[in-house]
């Protein structure tokens, strides 16, 4: 016990670190320093006298936030469902590339998204862009609701959580469309490059299109809904995708001079398969939770028709590809399944079961014959993301202005009823409007960056030579499968 | 801006659909049709004067329900624990058909239970069977419980969440049944075979029996209790299993004509390690869940019965594997875990942990002995699924008149004392009427189903080619681990 | 429905056990057997009249404990985590070996922490060691809290869950420390070795050093904190693994006559990267659960700080190893990120998300030199768990009394404001000391577990040969890849 004497002289630092090792890290560690100071949280306030409405209020806002933060870690889990779908559907000598962006592109998102991109996204500013609330600072009064809110993050006053909660949640949902481009740039890009791309997308180009609609901006004015993202992060991720697949051009091999599209099957259908189940799962987080309340019958009602999208998006795939392809192969299965998901995500509070079974049925037909219509025109985007997240994306964001059946499942504020639903064209055309201004400004943006990338690190693509050999030895000197014989193919693709 | 202007006239539509693809799944569709204009939700009733009775109430619906989600949501990952142990415990080259059927099934025990089997389960009906409440419809005023309920699911009437929270976790229990039979009949069954025989065991021969159990049917006014399932979904799941497993007969130089049993090793130990954990994860929402009700108590006593039967019964494996077959076999402690979790589960609720233990730990011993039963008796059951289930879910139910304590732990209703404490014979005495009724049932439901399937299409088993080569390529035209050489085994199994 | 009738005469016992086989467990079995009748539970009090103050008092113990439960889940499914980067990290002839330990050893904490570890570290008894409690028996009313609880785990009676609730949770942190010596020891320690060594460690070691800190032994009533377990939890499985990786010398191979250090290439990085997800997923619930409360402010503030770390550790590895290693290696990025967030553990509740992000930053610079240092001093870690454990959870103990700024977030208890915050050396001193403490303790303790342990059982190491063929044919009788050829290597290592 003689430890615990408390030795007032002759203090020992423990630190391990040699410090000259940390020069490259000094620039971030300053940004991040210089931040140290500001406040990120007010004292808890007096306690009020507890009447059945004190009571009430307190454990509302207990329960919405454990509601929003466990629906934020599913949404997290996301990333190892993304990694495994996009690892899997590319080439063994590959994986470890594939891996390690999908890894550290929520690293990258984290960073970019508290220092720049909620500010952008949520802080107050104009109809275009936020302007406040960088690196999570601002006043701000949170759970205070509505015109009890005093803060720079009005956007979001409407959800009685802490600041930091709806912080959490929102940056889940940033990581997962730079976790979408990933697949489609696969087995070609330079890892530095994408990291880049991913820094600027979530920290700008996502933050930009999010705050016209989820930060009260003028699409949000104009009458445009898109409950949990088919647009804002699903179209988004699929539009950044669809131009890096453009710019990087095909994999070597994969279309011939005769204009056959060589198959280039996957490496392993075992973890694509776990991360379609990981991502079912999480978007149980991604469209149940964007309710960010409790609210039991709305947040079961999304769970159903989220669910029965998946389902029926999945059964369409499996049905399609046997008849068209003539055997129902495993990948389409998945990218059926996530099909359907990606297109019930904006509609799913505002549409009934059956609805969402018919919009996962379409989507689940559609994407089959997407992912031939990009062969076809030769953008090669060896997971289907493109077909995926922006076919299926748009398509969600006008089936909303088919099926919305308005507040008839509790959701506050509603869109009106849909085409189908005797509401005629007016809500479809505030999607269809949304849907083309986020895709335009969206494109734009990222021919922009890759360019500019382009010309920053010399190139986005990596060398003929490393392409061949696979770049999990050209970007990170390692190999996923050590102890495994390579199977030896006549043409090495 | 100028996209926000709306244009009154020469709308366009984006659909990108060719709807002439689309005629295969125009029946589908048309039944989705019909039923989309059901009413599917009463509008929220007017908010009472907030009393603390009210603030109790209406908390205690937010609380019990995002229990209940999570719970289901817990439950739907099984789905990804069965996939990846069963494919890891067959071999390669029929990894992707266990793959895809383990996840397509889930899809479509969606719509088979929500178009059929809800109602057959838990619609007001008689003693052997439901007859209302198909497609989620009918009068329904959930959250109201017990006397004040009106509606077409009396049965449900005890747990005070909306209808789709009730019907979501559900679901998810229905779907884990025919995925158990998925593993027993692996690597010889055809794809569409089993796509229908779950479609009928899902909509009809669970929900019937469910019926009897949860739906207030004869073994429940009987005195018969299963707390989570080990009648209600993994005896049923394993009796389909042993009935299809037999039919088929064993695969392929399984049993040599000297009655020597030749091992088929499993492909990957990996997948089926993480399967096992995940399923193990997934029963804390199986059985805690089961309360339907945030009662913390009971919850935190169920997590802790079901952990401990898991526990012991890998424990028991790894000791009986290690001193009746020389070594600790993985696939015998992964079968040891799910072998106490499925012996827990009929009486989690009303037994100490203590018993739990002793519970799993019997799980544990008869698992091993039972694998090698089944192969004795030449029932070729690649994963152990029989063993299981259904030897385990048999033990389970069983277990239950032994060890229960009656209402010691909090839960309600509750069965009688087991015989252990005395309680005499009586509570083993229902338990194992229930199992035998449910056991005869299953059987019988499933012979007539596999003929039938088999009739229809021409047989359930792949030619014998397609069984040696895999029906990875048989089935679906694609392996699942593109990239790797092949072990060249002197006798191809 | 004649099964119904009730047989009155001719019971059937359908044990289908073969009693005789059992002799084996028959010990453990009467160990159970004897706590079967030690009472667990009291019944439910009387319902309180229902004042705002009961409602508020009922709803909070059964939202805290839906949360703590939840948490505990999550933890839970970090065996997962720990399994996949441990047995991906490794070679393909050991990974069944590894698979079977991580499985295996949350089943045998399961079975230690609950007859004994709990009553050691949380039982009421002295400063150093807890003495009641065994069997979680003992008197206990919890819920109720502070003054009102009377019971024996009086060091838990901050939190206004069911007992249940709080042992569970902490049976998975428990867990935790286990499976981190798992991957320190990786091929070449025999199985049965491990198993007891894990026993011991949570039934004895980790609940000792525990009882210092958390169970209100000594080091808590210096000063010490630890919020939710760098040193509790990480460094004291880190030392363990330290010790057992010394004693058991290095790899056959790893380091060659002239000092060279052979890189041994792990053989599935898919895994590896799934379990790193899993483990950043599991932290949501190790940290953010640690308040045992459903305080939403503190648990999105944990949940930000948690997630902070994790990015800049991930992120400053990545750096760090592309500038001095010269490629972005995937396992250091891996590493990177357990390092930020072994490193955060300790003051997560009490310090900025700024300072989060640069205790990550540290941490992950620093993982990257451990690792090359460790294998400077011939001490072989297969899978870096030293240098991410010990060394982060030192450093994340330290950080706690550089960083810290006391009650800012909410947390109650705090500590003393750090260095860097206007605190002075105090706060350090006391994270100093209680980081000593522990190692020395733990240090010793397991050097004579280790020689115990090699004394009874001949020896801790494998034969030689059995290490060059794998453990998995020596141990378990089996292989992980079946079907896949093996790659040649010149030298077989």
């Amino acid at each position: 016990m003689v430890l615990v004497s408390k030795l007032k002289s002759k203090r020992k630092r423990s630190q391990t670190v040699n410090w000259s090792y940390c020069l490259p890290l000094a620039v971030i560690i300053c940004v991040f320093w210089v931040y140290s100071a500001i406040a990120q949280g007010t004292p808890a306030p007096a306690t009020p006298p507890l009447t059945p409405e004190a009571v009430q209020s307190e454990l509302n806002v207990a329960l919405d936030t454990m509601w929003v933060v466990i629906a934020a870690f599913l949404v997290f889990f996301m990333n190892a469902g993304f990694a495994l779908v996009e690892s899997g559907f590319c080439r063994r000598k590959n994986a470890v590339n594939i891996l390690a962006k999908n890894l550290i592109v929520f690293a990258i998102a984290t960073v970019a998204y508290w220092a720049i991109g909620f500010g952008f996204m949520f802080g107050d500013g104009n109809d275009f862009i936020g302007l406040a609330g960088f690196f999570l600072s601002g006043d701000d009064n949170s759970p205070a609701l509505l015109k009890d809110y005093k803060g720079v993050f009005s956007a979001l006053n409407w959800t009685s959580v802490p600041l930091e909660a709806k912080f959490l949640f929102q940056l889940v949902f940033a990581g997962t469309a730079a976790t979408i481009i990933s697949g489609a740039v696969a087995e070609r890009i330079k890892f530095l490059a994408f990291l880049i791309f991913s820094f600027l997308l979530v920290g700008i180009a996502y933050a930009v299109t999010g705050h016209w609609i989820w930060g009260g901006g003028w699409a949000a004015k104009m009458g445009f809904y898109d409950f949990a993202g088919s647009t804002v992060v699903h179209s988004v991720g699929g539009w950044g995708a669809l131009v890096g697949a453009a710019i990087l051009g095909p994999r070597l091999g994969r279309y011939s001079a005769e204009g056959r599209v060589n198959a280039i099957p996957g490496h392993n259908m075992g973890l694509a398969t776990l991360g379609c189940l990981i991502l079912w799962l999480g978007w149980f987080g991604f469209n149940p939770g964007s309710t960010m309340d409790a609210n039991g019958k709305l947040i079961a009602h999304i769970a159903l028709t989220t669910n029965m999208a998946a389902a029926t998006g999945g059964i369409a795939a499996t049905a399609v590809a046997w008849l068209y392809l003539g055997k129902p192969d495993l990948s389409m299965i998945i990218n059926g399944i996530l099909a359907g998901l990606v297109g019930v995500t904006a509609p799913c509070a505002f549409v009934s079961v059956a609805s969402a079974g018919i919009i996962g049925l379409i989507a689940g037909t559609v994407v089959v014959f997407a992912v031939g219509f990009f062969d076809k025109i030769k953008i090669d985007d060896p997971v289907g993301a493109t077909s995926v997240h922006l076919v299926c994306g748009v398509w969600g964001t006008l089936a909303l202005g088919l099926f919305s059946e308005a507040d008839k499942f509790g959701a506050a504020p509603f869109p009106k009823p849909g085409l189908f639903f005797n509401g005629g064209f007016e809500q479809l055309w505030y999607q269809f409007v949304g849907a083309i201004a986020v895709g335009g400004f969206t494109v734009v943006f990222s021919l922009i960056a890759w360019y500019l990338i382009a010309a920053i690190t010399g190139g986005i693509r990596v060398p003929r030579e490393e392409e061949l050999k696979g770049l999990d030895i050209g970007e990170h000197g390692m190999e996923a499968y050590s102890g495994f014989a390579k199977e030896t193919l006549d043409m090495e693709i």
